[in-house]
Protein backbone atom coordinates (compact mmCIF):
# COMPACT_ATOMS: atom_id res chain seq x y z
CA UNK A 1 0.00 0.00 0.00
CA UNK A 2 1.70 3.06 -1.29
CA UNK A 3 -1.15 5.27 -0.53
CA UNK A 4 -3.46 5.84 1.64
CA UNK A 5 -7.13 5.86 -0.34
CA UNK A 6 -10.42 7.74 1.54
CA UNK A 7 -14.10 7.55 0.19
CA UNK A 8 -14.74 11.67 -0.59
CA UNK A 9 -17.30 11.05 2.34
CA UNK A 10 -14.81 10.28 4.85
CA UNK A 11 -13.00 13.77 5.19
CA UNK A 12 -14.76 15.83 7.56
CA UNK A 13 -13.15 19.22 7.59
CA UNK A 14 -9.98 18.09 6.40
CA UNK A 15 -10.13 15.12 8.92
CA UNK A 16 -10.27 11.19 8.74
CA UNK A 17 -9.67 8.73 11.74
CA UNK A 18 -9.29 5.01 10.48
CA UNK A 19 -10.26 1.99 12.21
CA UNK A 20 -9.62 -0.42 9.40
CA UNK A 21 -7.44 -2.39 7.64
CA UNK A 22 -5.72 1.18 6.55
CA UNK A 23 -5.41 2.13 10.11
CA UNK A 24 -3.65 -1.19 10.63
CA UNK A 25 -1.25 -0.36 7.82
CA UNK A 26 -0.34 2.86 9.21
CA UNK A 27 -0.25 1.45 12.74
CA UNK A 28 1.81 -2.31 12.21
CA UNK A 29 3.67 -1.73 8.24
CA UNK A 30 4.59 1.61 8.36
CA UNK A 31 4.65 2.50 12.45
CA UNK A 32 3.98 5.85 12.07
CA UNK A 33 4.37 8.29 14.92
CA UNK A 34 2.34 11.63 15.13
CA UNK A 35 3.38 14.21 12.92
CA UNK A 36 4.73 12.14 10.01
CA UNK A 37 3.63 12.65 6.58
CA UNK A 38 1.85 10.02 4.57
CA UNK A 39 0.93 9.96 0.68
CA UNK A 40 -3.22 10.07 0.99
CA UNK A 41 -5.65 10.42 -2.02
CA UNK A 42 -9.36 10.36 -2.79
CA UNK A 43 -10.61 7.75 -4.64
CA UNK A 44 -11.43 9.23 -7.48
CA UNK A 45 -10.73 12.33 -7.00
CA UNK A 46 -7.43 14.37 -6.26
CA UNK A 47 -4.01 13.37 -3.99
CA UNK A 48 -2.23 14.64 -1.59
CA UNK A 49 -0.63 14.20 1.66
CA UNK A 50 -1.90 13.89 5.46
CA UNK A 51 -0.31 14.17 8.98
CA UNK A 52 -0.67 11.94 11.45
CA UNK A 53 -2.93 13.78 14.49
CA UNK A 54 -3.47 10.61 16.69
CA UNK A 55 -2.61 7.37 16.79
CA UNK A 56 -3.18 4.22 18.94
CA UNK A 57 -3.42 0.49 18.84
CA UNK A 58 -6.46 0.65 16.81
CA UNK A 59 -6.92 4.10 15.08
CA UNK A 60 -5.39 6.98 13.28
CA UNK A 61 -6.59 10.37 12.97
CA UNK A 62 -5.26 12.27 10.06
CA UNK A 63 -5.50 15.94 9.18
CA UNK A 64 -5.12 15.85 5.07
CA UNK A 65 -4.24 18.16 3.05
CA UNK A 66 -5.31 17.97 -0.72
CA UNK A 67 -3.45 18.66 -4.14
CA UNK A 68 -4.38 18.11 -8.29
CA UNK A 69 -6.30 15.60 -9.52
CA UNK A 70 -5.14 13.32 -11.60
CA UNK A 71 -5.86 12.03 -15.05
CA UNK A 72 -7.90 8.84 -16.13
CA UNK A 73 -5.43 6.80 -18.14
CA UNK A 74 -5.50 6.62 -21.77
CA UNK A 75 -5.63 3.10 -22.50
CA UNK A 76 -8.67 1.29 -21.91
CA UNK A 77 -8.96 -2.91 -22.26
CA UNK A 78 -11.48 -4.80 -23.95
CA UNK A 79 -11.05 -8.41 -22.18
CA UNK A 80 -13.03 -12.03 -23.44
CA UNK A 81 -14.76 -12.38 -20.05
CA UNK A 82 -11.67 -14.80 -17.82
CA UNK A 83 -12.45 -17.34 -15.42
CA UNK A 84 -13.56 -15.42 -12.16
CA UNK A 85 -9.75 -16.40 -10.32
CA UNK A 86 -7.94 -14.81 -13.32
CA UNK A 87 -9.63 -11.94 -13.65
CA UNK A 88 -9.31 -10.65 -9.40
CA UNK A 89 -5.92 -10.88 -10.68
CA UNK A 90 -6.15 -8.91 -13.89
CA UNK A 91 -8.63 -6.37 -12.10
CA UNK A 92 -5.75 -5.35 -9.72
CA UNK A 93 -3.11 -5.59 -12.85
CA UNK A 94 -4.84 -3.37 -14.76
CA UNK A 95 -5.46 -0.74 -11.91
CA UNK A 96 -1.98 -1.04 -11.01
CA UNK A 97 -0.59 -0.36 -14.81
CA UNK A 98 -3.03 1.97 -14.97
CA UNK A 99 -6.54 1.75 -17.59
CA UNK A 100 -9.27 3.65 -17.93
CA UNK A 101 -12.14 1.22 -18.49
CA UNK A 102 -12.43 -2.42 -18.52
CA UNK A 103 -14.95 -3.80 -20.95
CA UNK A 104 -15.69 -7.88 -20.62
CA UNK A 105 -17.71 -8.84 -23.09
CA UNK A 106 -18.41 -12.88 -24.44
CA UNK A 107 -16.85 -14.84 -26.96
CA UNK A 108 -17.16 -17.94 -27.96
CA UNK A 109 -14.71 -19.54 -26.07
CA UNK A 110 -15.47 -17.62 -22.63
CA UNK A 111 -17.58 -20.06 -20.87
CA UNK A 112 -21.31 -18.99 -19.77
CA UNK A 113 -21.21 -19.42 -16.49
CA UNK A 114 -18.66 -16.90 -15.81
CA UNK A 115 -21.00 -14.23 -16.31
CA UNK A 116 -23.03 -14.99 -12.97
CA UNK A 117 -19.81 -14.48 -10.99
CA UNK A 118 -20.52 -12.48 -8.11
CA UNK A 119 -17.15 -10.83 -8.81
CA UNK A 120 -18.77 -8.99 -11.56
CA UNK A 121 -20.92 -7.21 -9.13
CA UNK A 122 -19.78 -3.65 -8.77
CA UNK A 123 -19.57 -4.00 -5.22
CA UNK A 124 -16.84 -6.86 -5.52
CA UNK A 125 -15.13 -5.52 -8.50
CA UNK A 126 -14.22 -2.59 -6.59
CA UNK A 127 -11.65 -4.10 -3.80
CA UNK A 128 -9.56 -5.87 -6.57
CA UNK A 129 -9.62 -2.26 -8.28
CA UNK A 130 -8.44 -0.41 -5.50
CA UNK A 131 -5.50 -3.20 -4.02
CA UNK A 132 -3.85 -2.10 -7.67
CA UNK A 133 -4.50 2.06 -7.37
CA UNK A 134 -3.19 1.47 -3.42
CA UNK A 135 0.48 -0.27 -4.64
CA UNK A 136 0.42 2.00 -8.00
CA UNK A 137 -0.62 5.57 -6.51
CA UNK A 138 -3.32 6.26 -8.35
CA UNK A 139 -7.11 7.41 -7.52
CA UNK A 140 -8.96 6.96 -10.56
CA UNK A 141 -10.72 3.70 -10.13
CA UNK A 142 -10.90 2.28 -13.63
CA UNK A 143 -15.27 1.73 -14.72
CA UNK A 144 -15.86 -1.74 -15.49
CA UNK A 145 -19.04 -2.81 -18.28
CA UNK A 146 -20.00 -6.45 -18.81
CA UNK A 147 -21.23 -7.40 -22.13
CA UNK A 148 -22.90 -10.61 -22.03
CA UNK A 149 -23.30 -10.69 -26.11
CA UNK A 150 -20.55 -10.09 -28.48
CA UNK A 151 -22.15 -9.11 -31.27
CA UNK A 152 -24.02 -6.64 -30.32
CA UNK A 153 -21.76 -5.04 -28.16
CA UNK A 154 -19.71 -5.09 -31.18
CA UNK A 155 -21.76 -3.52 -33.25
CA UNK A 156 -24.14 -1.21 -30.88
CA UNK A 157 -21.62 -0.15 -28.30
CA UNK A 158 -18.30 -0.31 -30.00
CA UNK A 159 -18.55 1.12 -33.41
CA UNK A 160 -19.46 4.24 -32.70
CA UNK A 161 -17.60 4.58 -29.44
CA UNK A 162 -14.01 3.73 -31.44
CA UNK A 163 -14.43 7.80 -32.85
CA UNK A 164 -13.18 8.44 -29.77
CA UNK A 165 -9.75 6.34 -29.66
CA UNK A 166 -7.44 7.06 -31.71
CA UNK A 167 -6.17 3.26 -31.69
CA UNK A 168 -7.33 0.06 -31.33
CA UNK A 169 -5.06 -3.23 -31.30
CA UNK A 170 -6.46 -6.85 -30.92
CA UNK A 171 -3.97 -9.53 -29.19
CA UNK A 172 -3.79 -12.15 -31.74
CA UNK A 173 -1.32 -15.11 -32.08
CA UNK A 174 -1.83 -15.56 -35.88
CA UNK A 175 -1.39 -12.38 -37.01
CA UNK A 176 1.51 -11.51 -39.31
CA UNK A 177 1.96 -8.26 -38.03
CA UNK A 178 3.44 -7.11 -34.38
CA UNK A 179 2.23 -4.22 -32.49
CA UNK A 180 5.22 -2.51 -33.38
CA UNK A 181 4.00 -2.25 -37.08
CA UNK A 182 0.41 -1.67 -36.25
CA UNK A 183 1.05 1.29 -34.27
CA UNK A 184 2.21 4.67 -34.70
CA UNK A 185 5.02 5.99 -32.72
CA UNK A 186 5.25 7.83 -30.71
CA UNK A 187 1.71 6.17 -29.90
CA UNK A 188 -0.76 9.26 -28.98
CA UNK A 189 -4.21 9.88 -27.46
CA UNK A 190 -6.69 7.08 -26.15
CA UNK A 191 -5.96 3.23 -26.70
CA UNK A 192 -8.00 0.35 -26.76
CA UNK A 193 -6.53 -2.84 -26.26
CA UNK A 194 -8.47 -6.29 -26.80
CA UNK A 195 -7.02 -9.30 -25.27
CA UNK A 196 -8.97 -12.65 -26.18
CA UNK A 197 -10.12 -15.94 -23.91
CA UNK A 198 -7.60 -18.69 -23.52
CA UNK A 199 -7.68 -20.25 -27.14
CA UNK A 200 -7.92 -17.33 -29.11
CA UNK A 201 -10.70 -14.62 -30.15
CA UNK A 202 -12.18 -17.02 -33.21
CA UNK A 203 -11.61 -15.95 -36.82
CA UNK A 204 -15.21 -14.18 -36.98
CA UNK A 205 -15.15 -12.23 -33.22
CA UNK A 206 -11.68 -10.96 -35.13
CA UNK A 207 -12.94 -10.09 -37.96
CA UNK A 208 -16.65 -7.82 -36.30
CA UNK A 209 -13.12 -6.11 -34.11
CA UNK A 210 -11.17 -5.55 -37.24
CA UNK A 211 -14.62 -4.02 -39.16
CA UNK A 212 -15.04 -1.66 -36.03
CA UNK A 213 -11.08 -0.11 -36.09
CA UNK A 214 -9.22 -2.21 -34.77
CA UNK A 215 -6.13 -3.98 -36.18
CA UNK A 216 -4.30 -7.28 -34.92
CA UNK A 217 -0.87 -8.11 -34.05
CA UNK A 218 0.83 -11.09 -32.69
CA UNK A 219 3.39 -10.83 -29.73
CA UNK A 220 5.15 -13.78 -31.44
CA UNK A 221 5.29 -17.49 -31.13
CA UNK A 222 5.20 -18.21 -27.40
CA UNK A 223 1.70 -18.34 -25.87
CA UNK A 224 0.79 -16.43 -22.73
CA UNK A 225 -1.47 -16.84 -20.09
CA UNK A 226 -4.04 -13.87 -20.49
CA UNK A 227 -3.15 -12.02 -17.29
CA UNK A 228 0.62 -12.28 -18.09
CA UNK A 229 -0.43 -11.36 -21.51
CA UNK A 230 -2.70 -8.00 -19.84
CA UNK A 231 0.80 -7.04 -18.14
CA UNK A 232 2.76 -7.37 -21.23
CA UNK A 233 0.50 -5.72 -23.57
CA UNK A 234 -0.36 -2.60 -21.39
CA UNK A 235 3.53 -2.28 -21.08
CA UNK A 236 4.25 -2.79 -24.67
CA UNK A 237 1.59 0.38 -25.29
CA UNK A 238 3.08 2.19 -22.76
CA UNK A 239 6.33 2.28 -23.94
CA UNK A 240 5.08 3.10 -27.71
CA UNK A 241 4.04 6.17 -26.01
CA UNK A 242 6.91 7.56 -24.87
CA UNK A 243 8.22 6.02 -28.62
CA UNK A 244 11.25 8.38 -29.52
CA UNK A 245 10.14 11.40 -27.43
CA UNK A 246 12.77 12.68 -25.30
CA UNK A 247 11.94 12.51 -21.48
CA UNK B 1 -0.02 -26.70 -21.17
CA UNK B 2 0.75 -26.36 -24.65
CA UNK B 3 3.61 -28.96 -25.02
CA UNK B 4 3.91 -32.04 -23.53
CA UNK B 5 7.69 -31.80 -21.62
CA UNK B 6 9.95 -35.18 -21.72
CA UNK B 7 13.07 -36.31 -19.85
CA UNK B 8 15.83 -37.04 -22.14
CA UNK B 9 16.22 -40.53 -20.37
CA UNK B 10 12.37 -41.35 -20.99
CA UNK B 11 12.22 -41.71 -24.55
CA UNK B 12 13.34 -45.30 -25.55
CA UNK B 13 13.26 -46.38 -29.44
CA UNK B 14 11.10 -43.26 -30.17
CA UNK B 15 8.38 -44.04 -27.54
CA UNK B 16 7.53 -43.14 -24.22
CA UNK B 17 4.85 -44.44 -21.35
CA UNK B 18 3.34 -41.89 -19.41
CA UNK B 19 1.70 -42.53 -16.24
CA UNK B 20 1.44 -38.89 -14.02
CA UNK B 21 0.45 -35.65 -14.32
CA UNK B 22 1.33 -35.06 -17.96
CA UNK B 23 -0.89 -38.63 -18.38
CA UNK B 24 -3.63 -37.42 -16.75
CA UNK B 25 -3.64 -33.72 -18.35
CA UNK B 26 -3.61 -35.52 -22.38
CA UNK B 27 -6.64 -38.29 -20.73
CA UNK B 28 -8.76 -35.39 -19.21
CA UNK B 29 -8.24 -31.88 -20.97
CA UNK B 30 -6.90 -32.99 -24.52
CA UNK B 31 -9.36 -36.10 -24.43
CA UNK B 32 -6.73 -37.51 -26.79
CA UNK B 33 -7.58 -41.16 -29.38
CA UNK B 34 -4.80 -43.23 -31.06
CA UNK B 35 -3.88 -41.63 -33.41
CA UNK B 36 -3.92 -37.98 -32.58
CA UNK B 37 -1.04 -35.91 -32.35
CA UNK B 38 0.59 -33.64 -29.74
CA UNK B 39 3.22 -31.18 -29.20
CA UNK B 40 6.20 -32.37 -27.82
CA UNK B 41 9.55 -31.76 -26.37
CA UNK B 42 12.67 -33.00 -24.86
CA UNK B 43 13.87 -30.48 -21.85
CA UNK B 44 16.76 -28.87 -22.49
CA UNK B 45 16.32 -30.03 -26.49
CA UNK B 46 14.55 -30.50 -29.56
CA UNK B 47 10.69 -30.02 -29.66
CA UNK B 48 8.96 -31.95 -31.68
CA UNK B 49 5.28 -33.80 -32.15
CA UNK B 50 4.11 -37.30 -30.84
CA UNK B 51 1.53 -39.34 -31.99
CA UNK B 52 -0.65 -41.29 -29.54
CA UNK B 53 -0.21 -45.38 -29.74
CA UNK B 54 -2.12 -46.53 -27.08
CA UNK B 55 -4.74 -44.36 -23.90
CA UNK B 56 -6.00 -45.71 -21.21
CA UNK B 57 -7.44 -43.95 -17.88
CA UNK B 58 -4.10 -43.63 -16.75
CA UNK B 59 -1.46 -44.42 -19.13
CA UNK B 60 -0.45 -42.73 -22.17
CA UNK B 61 2.07 -44.34 -24.97
CA UNK B 62 3.24 -42.10 -27.53
CA UNK B 63 5.06 -42.25 -30.60
CA UNK B 64 8.01 -39.39 -30.83
CA UNK B 65 9.27 -37.50 -33.69
CA UNK B 66 11.77 -34.58 -32.91
CA UNK B 67 12.47 -31.62 -34.79
CA UNK B 68 15.10 -28.68 -34.65
CA UNK B 69 16.42 -27.55 -31.65
CA UNK B 70 15.76 -24.09 -30.06
CA UNK B 71 17.84 -21.60 -29.02
CA UNK B 72 18.06 -20.13 -25.58
CA UNK B 73 16.45 -17.05 -25.30
CA UNK B 74 18.99 -13.82 -25.76
CA UNK B 75 17.66 -12.03 -22.49
CA UNK B 76 18.71 -12.46 -18.96
CA UNK B 77 17.34 -11.53 -15.66
CA UNK B 78 18.82 -9.86 -12.19
CA UNK B 79 16.45 -9.85 -9.44
CA UNK B 80 17.31 -9.26 -5.94
CA UNK B 81 16.30 -11.97 -4.34
CA UNK B 82 12.80 -12.10 -4.12
CA UNK B 83 10.26 -13.23 -0.80
CA UNK B 84 9.96 -17.11 -1.97
CA UNK B 85 5.95 -16.65 -2.77
CA UNK B 86 6.80 -14.22 -5.31
CA UNK B 87 9.96 -16.11 -6.99
CA UNK B 88 7.61 -19.09 -7.64
CA UNK B 89 5.26 -16.58 -9.14
CA UNK B 90 8.36 -15.23 -11.39
CA UNK B 91 10.02 -18.14 -12.11
CA UNK B 92 7.07 -19.49 -13.76
CA UNK B 93 6.55 -16.43 -15.67
CA UNK B 94 9.59 -15.69 -16.72
CA UNK B 95 10.14 -18.91 -18.22
CA UNK B 96 6.56 -18.28 -20.01
CA UNK B 97 8.35 -14.98 -21.48
CA UNK B 98 11.51 -16.65 -22.07
CA UNK B 99 14.43 -15.86 -20.42
CA UNK B 100 17.93 -17.70 -20.64
CA UNK B 101 19.18 -17.22 -17.42
CA UNK B 102 18.37 -16.17 -14.23
CA UNK B 103 20.68 -14.61 -11.31
CA UNK B 104 19.67 -14.08 -7.79
CA UNK B 105 21.35 -11.69 -5.99
CA UNK B 106 21.76 -9.89 -2.21
CA UNK B 107 20.49 -6.46 -1.88
CA UNK B 108 20.25 -3.85 1.11
CA UNK B 109 16.33 -4.04 0.88
CA UNK B 110 16.49 -8.35 0.49
CA UNK B 111 15.43 -9.99 3.76
CA UNK B 112 18.40 -12.74 4.76
CA UNK B 113 16.03 -14.89 5.30
CA UNK B 114 14.85 -15.60 2.04
CA UNK B 115 18.35 -17.02 1.22
CA UNK B 116 16.95 -20.20 3.01
CA UNK B 117 14.35 -21.28 1.15
CA UNK B 118 14.21 -24.68 -0.40
CA UNK B 119 12.45 -22.66 -3.26
CA UNK B 120 16.58 -22.49 -4.35
CA UNK B 121 17.46 -26.18 -4.02
CA UNK B 122 17.60 -26.83 -8.04
CA UNK B 123 14.83 -29.78 -7.45
CA UNK B 124 12.31 -27.39 -6.25
CA UNK B 125 13.00 -24.49 -8.92
CA UNK B 126 12.53 -26.66 -11.64
CA UNK B 127 9.07 -27.12 -11.47
CA UNK B 128 7.95 -23.73 -12.05
CA UNK B 129 10.07 -23.05 -14.47
CA UNK B 130 8.81 -26.29 -16.48
CA UNK B 131 4.94 -25.00 -15.76
CA UNK B 132 6.19 -21.69 -17.52
CA UNK B 133 7.72 -23.89 -20.40
CA UNK B 134 4.81 -25.87 -20.89
CA UNK B 135 2.48 -22.74 -20.92
CA UNK B 136 4.69 -20.65 -23.66
CA UNK B 137 5.51 -24.04 -25.72
CA UNK B 138 9.49 -24.08 -24.76
CA UNK B 139 12.05 -26.93 -23.80
CA UNK B 140 14.79 -24.51 -22.32
CA UNK B 141 15.18 -24.41 -18.54
CA UNK B 142 16.41 -21.24 -17.42
CA UNK B 143 19.92 -21.49 -15.62
CA UNK B 144 19.62 -20.06 -11.90
CA UNK B 145 22.46 -18.74 -9.87
CA UNK B 146 22.06 -17.61 -6.68
CA UNK B 147 24.50 -15.20 -5.11
CA UNK B 148 24.41 -14.27 -1.59
CA UNK B 149 26.46 -11.66 -1.53
CA UNK B 150 26.10 -8.48 -3.60
CA UNK B 151 29.54 -7.28 -3.76
CA UNK B 152 31.74 -9.84 -5.08
CA UNK B 153 28.91 -10.78 -7.08
CA UNK B 154 28.75 -7.70 -9.34
CA UNK B 155 32.77 -7.21 -8.96
CA UNK B 156 34.26 -10.96 -9.57
CA UNK B 157 31.40 -12.53 -11.39
CA UNK B 158 28.81 -9.81 -13.21
CA UNK B 159 31.85 -7.63 -14.31
CA UNK B 160 33.77 -9.67 -16.96
CA UNK B 161 30.27 -11.35 -18.12
CA UNK B 162 29.07 -8.01 -18.90
CA UNK B 163 31.37 -8.32 -22.29
CA UNK B 164 29.28 -11.19 -23.40
CA UNK B 165 26.08 -8.91 -23.38
CA UNK B 166 25.22 -6.14 -25.98
CA UNK B 167 23.34 -4.39 -23.42
CA UNK B 168 22.49 -4.10 -19.40
CA UNK B 169 19.50 -2.44 -17.71
CA UNK B 170 18.83 -1.33 -14.15
CA UNK B 171 15.17 -0.83 -13.48
CA UNK B 172 15.29 2.30 -11.49
CA UNK B 173 11.82 3.97 -10.21
CA UNK B 174 13.87 7.78 -9.78
CA UNK B 175 16.04 7.68 -13.06
CA UNK B 176 15.72 10.36 -15.40
CA UNK B 177 15.99 8.35 -19.00
CA UNK B 178 13.04 5.94 -19.70
CA UNK B 179 13.74 2.42 -21.79
CA UNK B 180 13.62 3.55 -25.32
CA UNK B 181 16.16 6.59 -24.44
CA UNK B 182 18.44 4.08 -22.94
CA UNK B 183 18.26 1.55 -25.71
CA UNK B 184 19.31 0.90 -29.14
CA UNK B 185 16.40 0.17 -31.88
CA UNK B 186 15.81 -2.75 -32.57
CA UNK B 187 17.84 -4.01 -29.69
CA UNK B 188 20.03 -6.92 -30.67
CA UNK B 189 22.25 -9.76 -29.20
CA UNK B 190 21.85 -10.58 -25.40
CA UNK B 191 20.52 -8.12 -22.91
CA UNK B 192 20.78 -8.50 -19.13
CA UNK B 193 17.88 -6.82 -17.13
CA UNK B 194 18.18 -6.06 -13.12
CA UNK B 195 15.40 -5.57 -11.05
CA UNK B 196 15.61 -4.48 -7.70
CA UNK B 197 13.69 -5.59 -4.19
CA UNK B 198 10.75 -3.97 -3.50
CA UNK B 199 11.21 -0.24 -1.94
CA UNK B 200 13.95 -0.25 -5.14
CA UNK B 201 18.16 -1.03 -5.42
CA UNK B 202 19.84 1.26 -2.99
CA UNK B 203 22.26 4.19 -4.30
CA UNK B 204 25.23 2.62 -3.71
CA UNK B 205 23.70 -0.56 -5.50
CA UNK B 206 22.87 1.31 -8.57
CA UNK B 207 26.14 3.09 -8.64
CA UNK B 208 28.26 -0.66 -8.72
CA UNK B 209 25.96 -2.01 -11.31
CA UNK B 210 26.37 1.43 -13.23
CA UNK B 211 30.21 0.64 -12.95
CA UNK B 212 29.59 -2.72 -14.31
CA UNK B 213 27.78 -1.33 -17.29
CA UNK B 214 23.81 -1.26 -17.38
CA UNK B 215 22.13 1.49 -17.61
CA UNK B 216 19.09 3.07 -15.17
CA UNK B 217 15.56 3.72 -16.95
CA UNK B 218 12.35 4.55 -14.98
CA UNK B 219 8.78 3.09 -15.83
CA UNK B 220 7.51 5.75 -14.85
CA UNK B 221 5.82 7.51 -11.99
CA UNK B 222 3.49 3.70 -11.02
CA UNK B 223 4.93 1.74 -8.61
CA UNK B 224 4.78 -1.68 -9.60
CA UNK B 225 5.32 -5.05 -7.00
CA UNK B 226 8.11 -7.33 -8.49
CA UNK B 227 6.36 -9.84 -10.51
CA UNK B 228 4.37 -7.05 -12.33
CA UNK B 229 7.71 -5.33 -13.02
CA UNK B 230 9.55 -8.81 -14.38
CA UNK B 231 6.43 -9.36 -17.10
CA UNK B 232 6.43 -5.42 -18.11
CA UNK B 233 9.88 -4.69 -18.45
CA UNK B 234 10.51 -8.23 -20.21
CA UNK B 235 7.71 -7.31 -22.90
CA UNK B 236 8.94 -4.35 -23.44
CA UNK B 237 12.62 -5.53 -24.13
CA UNK B 238 10.99 -8.01 -26.55
CA UNK B 239 9.34 -5.05 -28.70
CA UNK B 240 12.62 -2.91 -28.85
CA UNK B 241 13.73 -6.07 -29.99
CA UNK B 242 11.32 -6.41 -33.03
CA UNK B 243 11.95 -2.42 -33.09
CA UNK B 244 10.97 -0.52 -36.56
CA UNK B 245 12.48 -3.95 -37.94
CA UNK B 246 9.84 -5.22 -41.22
CA UNK B 247 8.29 -8.68 -39.72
Amino acid sequence: MNIILLEAGEVQENQVKLTDHRAAHIIKILKSQPGDSLRVGIIGGPQGTATVKNIDQRSVRLFVTLGGRPQRPQTDLLLALPRPIMLKRIFTQAAALGVGRIFLSNAARVEKSFFKASLLEESNTRGFLLKGLEQAVDTKVPKVRVFPRFKPFVEDYLTPKMAQYQSGFIAHPTAEANLWRQSQTPLNGRVLLAIGPEGGWQEYEIEKLMAAGLKPFSMGPRILKVDTAVIATLAQIDLLRQGGAPN
